[in-house]
């Protein structure tokens, strides 16, 4: 099957084409630029590379949250719109497993901390089992980071940190772990739209797709709109 | 300081942008098209993507072999054409560490298999050592692939296989690899012009890099034109 993979949850914009034996072409801007300009023409950028109609896509895979929230309409009104279409399904794959997904058979803890705010990381724990299938010590949640590093500490294993909170969180790690860790190589450090269609592929196949109408981003989190108003109301 | 890395060593043509602090763009294609007509405007479409020009580029970095010998030559006269015309220097990355740093941190031995044809590889043996420094256990070879298994059942730890050699053994090493082994998933599998440009960050600070006019392709073999050759003057 093949399976065109998108992601836009954070500052970076990609996309992939993933068939069964190999990625066909994969494009990653990590650059301040609008994602709802950039990202429908680095899809029609790459099928063109292709030669390839939309008509040949058998689902659309999304980055599904968390992350930014307007990274996340986006992509997912990107997938919706590309499914509704063509009369695809969509299947969403969890924004910090693509990222964990990075460090495929990594020997330690893959841990994704994605940039919150306010002290905050997105974050999962992930590890790699012993057919190197992903598995979930931690499910993603938003949390304090210095609650995450206290965690980690206590697990006691080796760590690779990779996202967007690792120029972030870089110094307080450096003074706080007492595991010992290290950063992904920049080619990992960030989302990847090959990522997020390598784990569709198999989502696909453990029936774990949706339709377009279905598919809702994971926000996690309230969007500071949301706080702001319930604080008014209080 | 900013490095475009370009990789045409097989079916993959790529071109990243790499800075010190992260990826900025990455370009990815395994299509069969000729690399002499997709590599540079790759290039540009990522340049473009970034509202870079040329002149904000430190240095090139490639893809320096083994690999197709047309697309080494590719991958080498772009290089050389850009580092020249820039008066930039050139960074050669050895196609098989650049592979095998796609498997950052792995657990076992990072084995990228490059089809040679004739039943033989391109390949090394890599692993990952304490600080996640890439470490080299066989030096990059052509060899036949019985050989290499061989090898491996011999060392006995886990290892996983990534390359366009997988599909052509794959069926070979079901029979006969005694060790644990796994096949890297499709978004690792192949040559990243990112991992390219990683290494070639840690390879300019150790000094690493030459001019466009030294810079020569990593061949491992002669061309199939100079085997014949030598066969008909025997």
């Amino acid at each position: 099957m093949t399976i065109l993979a998108i992601d836009s949850s954070g500052l970076v914009a990609g996309a992939a084409v993933m068939e069964d034996e190999r990625m066909t072409a994969e494009y990653t801007v990590n650059y301040k630029k609008t994602h709802s300009q950039t990202l429908m023409p680095m899809v029609d950028t790459i099928l063109k590379g292709l030669d390839m109609g939309l008509d040949e896509i058998d689902a659309v895979a999304v980055s599904s949250g968390p992350g930014s929230f307007t990274g996340l309409r986006i992509g997912a009104a990107s997938a919706k719109g590309l499914a509704m279409a063509l009369n695809k399904p969509v299947i969403s794959v969890p924004t910090l497993e693509a990222l964990a997904y990075n460090l495929y058979g990594f020997r330690g803890l893959s841990v994704p901390i994605m940039d919150a705010r306010r002290e905050q990381v997105y974050t999962g724990i992930y590890e790699f089992g012993p057919e190197n299938e992903l598995l979930t010590l931690m499910e993603g949640a938003a949390m304090a980071f210095s609650k995450l590093l206290e965690r980690l500490n206590e697990l006691g294993r080796e760590v690779c940190f990779l996202g967007d909170g690792v120029p972030v969180f870089k110094e307080y790690i450096r003074n706080n772990a007492t595991v010992k860790y290290s950063f992904a190589p920049n080619h990992l450090s960030h989302q990847r739209a090959g990522s997020v269609g390598a784990l569709a592929l198999q989502y696909y196949k453990e029936g774990k797709y949706c339709t377009a109408a279905e598919m809702r981003p994971v926000y996690l989190r309230k969007s500071q709109a949301e706080r702001e108003r319930e604080q008014s109301l209080k």
